[in-house]
């Protein structure tokens, strides 16, 4: 089975402050780009990796020797159009796997549970159960209500999908002018079922320079945590 | 207004695979719970640090000389029965935080965001808007619904309440037998409004190898920084 994967470069860095696409800022040294792609490109599962960048050239430039591993497609205006050029560009896939840069420690077991779970069930989204109360608050923001947290799980990526669910998932909201923030929802929306799979703590989405200050963190401990271990 | 930090160490560890309890556990060399104590300790505003925990012998050594600013109480069977009993015996309060020791990262910023909310309120929770896309699943693991997450938070601590509102709140839960997950739910119950002001990122909580790994990260990150800066 053909499996690619589709990285979605979309973010414009806005609340990272950097002024420029959040995809190419480094993460200890290394473009957040390069790392998301080094993750499929290394996975011998991933027959393709394609990038929905804003700037292909720019984009080519960030990801230096893994430039010839990867298809760059123009992205769209948003994420939702951007992966959808993506999976256009992925053509030959019969399962897809949709990633954002902005979480670039993915690692090779959890693309394998989203691989596997989407090959056997048609999708499959990475999970984790939140570790906090949740609470749901009104305009105001006072609390309405506490939420019970063991049916609600935080969402990350890759997402995975046989390809022509999500093709025609994708085509419909497109035609119907339907939005929603991932692709699984599309594919909820569009009436397909989408089981959920344990996901990594450490794939965090980097939104804010604490986020990216996290990662680097992570990065610096298992860096000693390897040395020590020499 | 006598503000009193109450601080819940009713962990037992159990997902920290550690076999003690988990607020005696080191986070880059100092217990979790003095950490905790000692934000609470050194907060211009807070009179009175109670904590309560399962064993006060070994707390007052983990505590170390901070043990002498801190009023220690045998906890009960869960988290919310220690709640209780540290509650009664913060008597001259006006204002309770209530604070897990599982967080020993908060900060006087966010200490005082919630004082300040709480006193013209009545009751507060820090929380943050969740970073990823919220699902929620079927007792099967599969999807049922893309959850709206604008109007979501996740609750942290120490969450504030004017002392006789939380004081009325578990008296009721006592006699009624009501549980829930965190002190604003009881008040929530019981009919109180609670308002939300913004957590910390750096404010996670400890359940996991992982996390204890990540507070450590981030405390060594920053003190990187701060030698940088000298």
């Amino acid at each position: 089975m053909i499996v690619v994967a589709v990285i979605v470069a979309a973010g414009r860095g806005t609340r990272m402050g950097a002024g420029r696409p959040k995809a190419l800022l480094p993460v200890a040294g290394v473009p957040m780009l390069r790392r998301a792609a080094a993750a499929f490109a290394g996975h011998p599962r991933v027959v393709t990796v394609v990038a929905a960048v804003p700037h292909p050239d720019e984009a080519r430039a960030a990801l230096g020797p893994l430039a010839s591993r990867v298809t760059l497609v123009r992205g769209g205006p948003d994420r939702q159009d951007s992966a959808r050029l993506g999976i256009e560009a992925a053509r030959d896939a019969a399962l897809i796997l949709v990633h954002d840069a902005a979480r670039p420690l993915v690692g090779a077991a959890l693309i394998d549970r989203v691989i596997e779970a989407a090959a056997t069930h048609g999708a499959a989204v990475p999970a984790l159960q939140p570790p906090d109360t949740v609470k749901e608050i009104d305009a105001g923001g006072a609390v309405v209500a506490t939420v019970p947290r063991e049916r609600l799980r935080l969402a990350q990526t890759p997402q995975g999908f046989r390809a022509a669910l999500l093709r025609e998932a994708h085509a419909r909201a497109a035609r119907e002018g339907h939005r929603a923030t991932d692709d699984a929802a599309l594919v909820e929306w569009a009436g397909g079922r989408v089981v959920v799979v344990e996901g990594e703590p450490r794939n965090l989405k980097i939104t804010t320079p604490f986020d990216l200050a996290l990662a680097e963190a992570i990065l610096g401990a298992e860096d000693n945590r390897s040395v020590a271990q020499d």
